[in-house]
Formats: C-alpha cells, sequence, structure tokens
C-alpha cells in the first residue's frame, strides 16, 4: 500500500525520523548515564514504546488510565501515572496493581497522601515538585513537602517534577538553565526527605526540552520525556529538534481551489485547534503545508483557518501551486500531542511512499 | 448510576437540555414550514439523531464518510456529505449507495463535476454556493456554476450553502441579515439553475445561528444546522440560545488545589484547544466552570490555561470555592463540536445526578 491508498485526512508515522529522534534523545541521556522513563501520552502506542525501550529499563511515564491499562495488557508493568491522582482513581490503580501492572502514582495533597496509605491497597507514590511551572507540586523548600512524605510513609517512592516553562524558553541557553533549576529542586527535595529518615529512591524529572537541553542530571534518577519522538513545529520552533525532524504529519487531500489557496479535508479535527505556535517565533497557524513526500517546498504554506473539516491553506506567493481536487499534501502539526489524538491510528512509513505497517493509539481515559 | 459514579473526565449529556433545543429549532422552521435536515457533525450519535428526527424526513447531513457509514448501518439513508467530494472518496460512496444508503455529495469545481458524471456509480450531487463564507462554493451569479450543472448533468440534484459567517455575528439583527444573504444566495443559484433548463429540487442552506434568526425561507427546501442541538458558550454569546441551554458538559475532578485556582483532570484533551470566545464579547478561556449539578454558581471560574490532561481554572474572588482532591465539578465548552469529539460517548441524565443511558459517537474519518 502506499500513501496515495490511504483514506484522508489520516496520520502518517515516519519511523526513519522516529528512529533518529528516539537516538538523539538516547545519545542525550547517555552522555549522563541516566534512564529514561519515556512519557507515552504522546506516541500512545505500544509499537512505538517498543522502539523507545530497546536498550532502556522497561519503565514508561502514562498521562490516562486507558494507557496504564493498555500498556500493562501488553507487558509493560512498571508505570508512572504522572498526574495527580483522585481517591476514586485509586480504586482502579488497584485494580489493575492487582494483576502484574505495578503504577505509581503522583500527588502533592496532604489529605490525598492520608487516603493513599489508609487505601486497602496502595500504590507507590511519588511527590509532586513544582521547580517553577507553577502548575501543580509543593515547592522543594516547602514545609508541606516532609508533612506529604510522613502521611505516605512507606508507600513513598520518591520525587518527580516536570518544568513544562521549559517550553517558553526560547534559546538553548534558556532551557539548559531551566534543566538546571529542574534538576536541582528535585534533588533538593529529595535530599530534604531523605535527611528526615525517609527513603527517596526515585528522583523523576523531565520534559522534552530540558531533558534535550541539561547540562548536568546529577542526583537525577530518571528522565520523563515523550514529545521528542515526534517532535512538531512548536519544539523546532523552540529548538528541540529541527524542522525536518517532524515524525508525525497529516496526510490531506485538496478539497477546493482558489487563488493563492487551497481547502484540505484536515480540518479543526484532523489538525486540532492547538495554536502553540501563535507565541513561537514564527506562526505556524494550525499546520504548515508539505509536499507529500514530506518536504517543505511550498515555502509558507500556512493552514491559516480550520473549520471542523476543512483547512484554509494561504499560499507563499513565491511558491505558487497546481494541484487538483483530490490532490494529496501532508500537514506538519503545530502541537504533536493535540493533533495525533484525533486519530486512532498512524499509518507507518520509512521516509517514502510505501506504508509499511499500521499502528493503533489508544485515546481517551 | 449517579454522576458521581463516572469516570473522569467524560462527557455528560442533559438530555432535557438537548430535548428543549431540539424543540426550539422545530419551532423556528415550523413557521416557515421548511424541514430540518440536521447535521450530525457535532451529535454522531444515532441515539440524538432519533430524537432530532421525530417528525421530520429520515434525512441527515454528514462531515465524514465514517458518520455518512454509521448513520446509514443505523437504517438513516437519506444522507449529505457536506465537505467538498474528491475523485477518492467518490469509490467509498458508490460502494455505500450500492447497499441502502443514498448519500449526496457536494462539489464547487468543474474537473469534479466530470469526474462525477463519468464515474459507475455517480451519486447525486449539490453544487456548493458561495454566499458570503468565503471558504468554499461557487458565487451564485458566477459563469461557473451552469458549466458545472452541465457536467453533472442528470446528476445535480440542487444547490446547498453554508453562511458560516454568521459565526461573526453578535447581535439577532446582524443573524438576520446574514440568514437572508444566506437565502437570497442559494435561492439565486437556483433560479438561475433551472433557468438554464436544469431541476435543482434541493435548495438547502443552514448554520445553526441563521437557521434560528432567518426572518424568510422562502424558495428553501431544507435548513441544516447542528451545533444548536447541545449548544455552547460561544453560540450563547452569539445570541444562538442561552446559557442555560448547553446541554453538553465535561465532568473532571478537582486534582490540585492553590488559592484562587483548581486543577482539574481536563484539559487540552477532554476540552479541545477551541478558543472560539476569544473573540466573542466575553472570552471564557477554554471553558467555564459549573458544580456538579450544572449550574453556572461560580461567577467567572473559568479554564485558563489548558495543558494536555490538566485545566488550570481561576476562581473567582467574589466566588470562593472548597473542594477537596477528587471534588467533581462540569465544565461548559467553548465550543461543543470540537469538545464531543474527544469523546467515545455520552452519560446521559434528565436534568439530575442520575444516569439514564450511555450513548456512543462515531469519531475519526
Amino acid at each position: 500500500m502506499k500513501l496515495t491508498d490511504l483514506p484522508t485526512p489520516c496520520l502518517v508515522l515516519d519511523r526513519e525520523k522516529l528512529l533518529r529522534n528516539i537516538k538523539t534523545m538516547a545519545d542525550a541521556l547517555a552522555r549522563h548515564g541516566v534512564p529514561l522513563r519515556p512519557h507515552m501520552k504522546t506516541a500512545k502506542s505500544i509499537d512505538v514504546a517498543r522502539l523507545v525501550l530497546s536498550g532502556q529499563p522497561e519503565s514508561i511515564t502514562v498521562s490516562t488510565l486507558a494507557e496504564a491499562e493498555y500498556f500493562s495488557a501488553h507487558g509493560i508493568t512498571d508505570i508512572l501515572y504522572a498526574v495527580g491522582i483522585t481517591p476514586r482513581k485509586l480504586d482502579d490503580i488497584a485494580t489493575m496493581n492487582a494483576g502484574t501492572a505495578k503504577v505509581m502514582v503522583i500527588t502533592d495533597d496532604i489529605d490525598t497522601a492520608g487516603i493513599i496509605s489508609a487505601h486497602p491497597r496502595p500504590p507507590r507514590c511519588l511527590i509532586e515538585i513544582d521547580t517553577g511551572e507553577a502548575r501543580g507540586g509543593v515547592g522543594p523548600e516547602d514545609g508541606t513537602l516532609l508533612e506529604i512524605a510522613a502521611k505516605l510513609g512507606p508507600n513513598l517512592a520518591g520525587v518527580m517534577t516536570h518544568a513544562g516553562h521549559s517550553y517558553a524558553g526560547r534559546t538553548p541557553a534558556e532551557m539548559t538553565a531551566i534543566a538546571e533549576t529542574e534538576r536541582a529542586g528535585a534533588v533538593r527535595a529529595a535530599a530534604r526527605l531523605r535527611q528526615a529518615g525517609h527513603d527517596c529512591a526515585i528522583v523523576s524529572i523531565g520534559s522534552s526540552p530540558t531533558a534535550i537541553h541539561a547540562a548536568s542530571l546529577e542526583g537525577v534518577t530518571e528522565v520523563r520525556a515523550g514529545v521528542y519522538m515526534f517532535g512538531d513545529l512548536f519544539q523546532a520552533e523552540i529548538g528541540t529538534h529541527g524542522l525536518d525532524d517532524i515524525a508525525v504529519t497529516v496526510l490531506t487531500s485538496v478539497i477546493g481551489r482558489r487563488p493563492g489557496r487551497l481547502l484540505v479535508d484536515a480540518g479543526g479535527m484532523a489538525l486540532s485547534k492547538d495554536r502553540s505556535t501563535e507565541a513561537a517565533p514564527k506562526d505556524y497557524g494550525f499546520g504548515l503545508m508539505l509536499d507529500l513526500d514530506g518536504t517543505p517546498r511550498h515555502g509558507d504554506a500556512i493552514v491559516r483557518r480550520a473549520y471542523q473539516e476543512h483547512g484554509l491553506i494561504d499560499l507563499d506567493p513565491a511558491h505558487p501551486v497546481d494541484l487538483p481536487i483530490g490532490g494529496l499534501v501532508r500537514i506538519a502539526p503545530n502541537h504533536t500531542c493535540m493533533t495525533a489524538a484525533a486519530h486512532d491510528r498512524y499509518y507507518v512509513i520509512d521516509g517514502g511512499d510505501e506504508v509499511v505497517a499500521m499502528w493503533p493509539r489508544v485515546n481517551g481515559w
């Protein structure tokens, strides 16, 4: 089967680029001797997980219970569910952990720590540390840290943090600085816990930009990152990878033609309404049009409007395009996590136009 | 089962509000004596379609081939696929139409009209008319209109238009004016076709705002509308319905607490990244927090940031909220078509907290 045989819109995954991105991250972390606990929230695919875990410990990070169930059913049992746990979800995790799964959870809440310890089948738990993102977590110096640890007792497995504010960085130097804050904060929290007599086996940090740009990972026991596997326009803008490293694109058909623009059948549903590049140096609207072979050959051919099933591409006057209705192009996404989520599968290529595999995704919750 | 028994995040559909919205639209169109061809792109559910079609012809509009297949498999055969057709998709439609389905297509392209007529099993086709949205379609006075009709020959079934620019209207008077442009353009195109000796049985118009606000539908044979069934914050802002008529909300759990804000487990995945209210009189961020019972009781408690699985709600200082981790709230969506698309089912309530049904959705393509 060729790309030209696929229904549109659909998701195309270039395995060559995926493997290159996996190697880049593995090499970056190998310099530090720190293993990866890949975040599968972007790929949501056991086939991708198998490639990422090659030569790594069989441990992953997930963002939903659906992912935890799916990956543990596929034999990956060491799982960190990296979204603040609720009492209700503790029951679901206890059910999973009654089998072969070993799902760990996170919290930054004293009451929840108590509820975990009171649970008949408590999971191991990391305390979430805020190292600057100001989303979740307690500060490394916060008194609450020791109170949560005391409540968790033997269920305490360590600390974790996510420097999501690295996405606001725009230069490698900024990323390196944020990476150091992330590392230092997590290590400091772990030191305080140990000083108070707690075990703190795991010191888990990560975001794709900080993982790539970290100068030191001293004291860190594992790194979490996910979007680097596929990349996207936003990550290319902030220097996590190059524009040519984007492994996931949306294949779409031309459904309308007017002077200077194309209408395609990839709209807000197929691309997502994510506008992350709005705040980046270059605003790519809802995506950048590539040739069918994945090359950015049309200059600034940008998806300027995304209706439900229509994408409106403003062509670059310097790069006229003459395609018939039904002509195929590919769209590089702004934010691959969001774009991939609308699709239930990847059509896999190895750089060329031959579809070599179809890999399912686990969406929803 | 109660709302408090549901996994989060999930989609809650209030059937009482749905039925009220259905009746409002039915009453609006009954004044004109024009039937509805409901657009199922928002609901994507046979259970919802059955309620909407009660007392109406068994004809619907869809936005994907997956919807066409799903609804025809459930016995609704008169289907308009209202996204510009491609040669490749003609084959898929021919396969469907070889069974009981009678799927019609649309085009605004002369070459495609020729390809339709040359197809061994051509579907009936409407010509798409541009009445001001400037997305797809030929102008009512455009010479191309007659050329397309000539190419379609006996496959010509009529004309259709969508005044999507009604979403830019902000007052009932503006909507009424756009509705009249929509009507007049479609009727004019039909008149030109008939004058040239073509049959033009169908004159199909519609968007939720223009369907509600049209002063006249003279010459129109059917109206398409979809989002009105559920409503959303954006439609409430532009006056298609009231804030209390939003039938679909996202049930979500509190996963983090800080002074003045809540973190919930409905992020960009569960809410979508749609920011349509950004351009509306009131910017609701990524959604408005409601009480568990669906009441907007917390003032301007607005989802200001949507991470992948985290929603960050800025609470209204005048309406303090004290909820534990695991506490439940509901989020009214900006744009219900996009929000619903992330979910594979509706949990149905009749105004109260009892879950009376679970209705599946047909997502993807």
